[in-house]
């Protein structure tokens, strides 16, 4: 099987993009995944901070009722959604590289040759993590990882229809947490 | 990470019980999977015909309605439920193992040092690779698979409360259609 294009999808603070770049290192290929919402932003006229969010994340508080609404015509999110779809086919399109989230082992199911990647790992580890990657916040660890997975689930299962997580959806699972990061670079660098 | 037992959890039809054996060769440990099933027989005073449907399937057909309800008090399910966590108990106790099925995993979530793997393919290689192994029935391959799907999900969920196949239960899971039965084995062996 030659795999031309893997795609990391990860649960938030199981250090997925992080694998990601070195695997990608590791190959000599290139690695999307802060490049990749440039590239959105550029195209759509977004902030980067709001893509980062909005590409991958259904809204939260009282905005996740309009989320599915379509009555009023596609949203923003619909917009992004197809930016977002058209970059990565373009990249996957031009050769071997490690695309970190967004969806895109959905995007390119019929579209390219991938490794569909799914990281993941227990609360205690992504809650020490996103602290020392992304300092404290008022809410407890636990309260920003639930959200977070919350959206990101309720994001797929709208965009893709694919069940977040469901090993069925990836050629390979692997827990982060208890297996570290190094062994989990090397098992898909082997694979690749 | 030092990890004395592998717990193979497989969907019926990927492989996961030729990876056992191969891994176990490969390692010089034993894999418990038709062993296991002789000893529940012979501590349960059942059939293996019966212990190996029973011991990971929910009853089919009409049966399937009874499956929960304790109000005639344990049923001839939960009997076996005993048993064999006794014995997979008393095997993880004795040594580094790979324990193909089971719910092993579940079991010894407390009590060893395990390896937690799940595996998996599509239909399509799961179909061809059951009518080769287990031969030609009235029913089309499809419809074997769903049906040991849907039973084996029942029971893991009764058992276990855990949802079957979700890659958060495992530290790894593999596609053995789309990786193949070798590069699985390596994988594990190396992970070991």
């Amino acid at each position: 099987m030659k795999n031309r294009i893997i795609t990391i999808s990860r649960e938030f603070g199981s250090g997925g993009r992080t694998i990601g770049r070195k695997v990608a290192e590791k190959l000599g290929i290139p690695c999307y995944d802060a490049e990749l919402i440039h590239k959105i932003a550029q195209e759509s006229g977004f902030a980067e901070s709001y893509i980062k969010d909005a590409g991958e994340y259904a809204p939260s508080g009282f905005l996740s009722s309009a989320f599915a609404n379509r009555a009023f015509g596609p949203t923003n999110e619909d917009y992004l959604w197809n930016i977002q779809q058209r970059i990565i086919t373009e990249l996957a399109e031009k050769g071997a590289c490690v695309i970190v989230g967004r969806c895109a082992d959905y995007i390119l199911q019929d579209k390219a040759d991938c490794l569909k990647v799914f990281i993941h790992a227990d609360m205690k580890y992504r809650g020490e993590r996103i602290v020392t990657e992304y300092g404290e916040r008022e809410e407890t660890p636990e309260q920003r990882l639930k959200d977070k997975d919350k959206r990101r689930a309720a994001y797929h299962r709208f965009y893709t229809n694919m069940k977040w997580g469901h090993a069925q959806n990836y050629h390979i699972t692997l827990n982060s947490g208890e297996l570290g990061v190094e062994k989990c670079v090397e098992i898909l660098e082997k694979l690749y």
